[in-house]
């Protein structure tokens, strides 16, 4: 862990940047031994991350013949400008961010009722306004796409991260907060709860 | 690839997907083999990545002692709901996007010359504003920065990967361009202009 950023174990994180992130990245072994990174639309049941594909194809065939995986998902906040402290020096620009982790295996699901409860939280989560049939492993409509479509299940450990800007001064967090409530772009307010939250563990 | 997938090595592309994407995720091995996805802020000149970082720590001995990686970038477009096509069956719902793979190797910058217009590459993306001075190896103010940032330059071999329908139904494509042009959500109409080209290249 590099100081920048606080480690957590907390689910409600996991949870949290699991359905702000639209897209993750899974990292997986290709045959050569190359690392890959896959981008994705996932869904989290639990803390057990679930995306869909084809049956065929290299990324099935990598992680069919080796597992093991990692899958990274982050919820950006704010980009922070050097000038907010520094007039001239650029190195105080940073960017906060809430992430997750996984290290573990990627597997395809057999189960006709975890796939169709898979898709059902992609479905949620992507079009959280309904206008579907609900997809269950029982419904005749779904049959021909359940037996078809690839879900893959991917658990493990896992570690949050969060950048806050907690190691840094706090006159310099003072001011962030200040700055970011002052030019109120979309996620400006949040990230400023987010740099206060970590003035009042401090003081 | 997939068929639902276009294949790209346009280079403006690449420059595209790199300017919009704020987070990229390398994909890395660590020393027991197992692989690793750290999401960067990063930013690339012409076709090479550079992100910066400690020089200590797990990225930083995992890519000393193995440099092979991958670099996983992506620009989303619009989600798209399944109900625009289809009244009952949610197979239909979709995401469109650009996306860059590199397949290379993550490697630390000696030359100080190069970590200056590394740096300064990735504050023109993230603060295109100004506000800072130039950064260059040769300012007395940037001197001890230089020196203690690790810049890490990722090159190789890439793809770019265009997901907008081309594979779909024209009526399809056509109900899509014309519901996103209705809807007018902040991505929807590079979406439509997008959806719309393909249209065009098959007819």
């Amino acid at each position: 862990m590099r100081r920048s950023e606080l480690e957590s174990q907390d689910p409600a994180v996991f949870a949290e940047v699991a359905a702000d992130a639209e897209i993750g990245e899974l990292g997986i072994l290709t045959a050569d031994g190359w690392p890959r990174v896959v981008p994705l639309n996932f869904a989290a049941v639990g803390q057990t991350v679930y995306f869909h594909g084809s049956q065929a194809g290299e990324k099935y065939d990598s992680v069919q013949a080796d597992p093991r995986c990692s899958f990274s998902m982050v919820k950006a906040y704010s980009l922070i400008p050097s000038q907010w402290v520094a007039p001239r020096h650029a190195c105080s620009a940073t960017h906060f961010f809430k992430s997750v982790e996984v290290r573990g295996r990627c597997e395809l699901v057999d189960d006709p009722d975890e796939k169709a409860s898979a898709l059902q939280a992609l479905m949620e989560k992507y079009q959280p306004e309904g206008g579907y049939d609900p997809i269950r492993a029982d419904d005749p409509i779904y049959a021909k796409a359940l037996e078809v479509v690839g879900v893959f299940r991917v658990s493990g450990s896992w570690t949050a991260k969060m950048k806050f800007g907690s190691n840094e001064p706090a006159d310099h967090r003072r001011r962030w907060v200040d700055k970011l409530r002052d030019r109120g772009e979309p996620r400006d307010l949040a990230t400023a709860d987010m740099i206060a939250a970590t003035l009042e563990a401090t003081e």
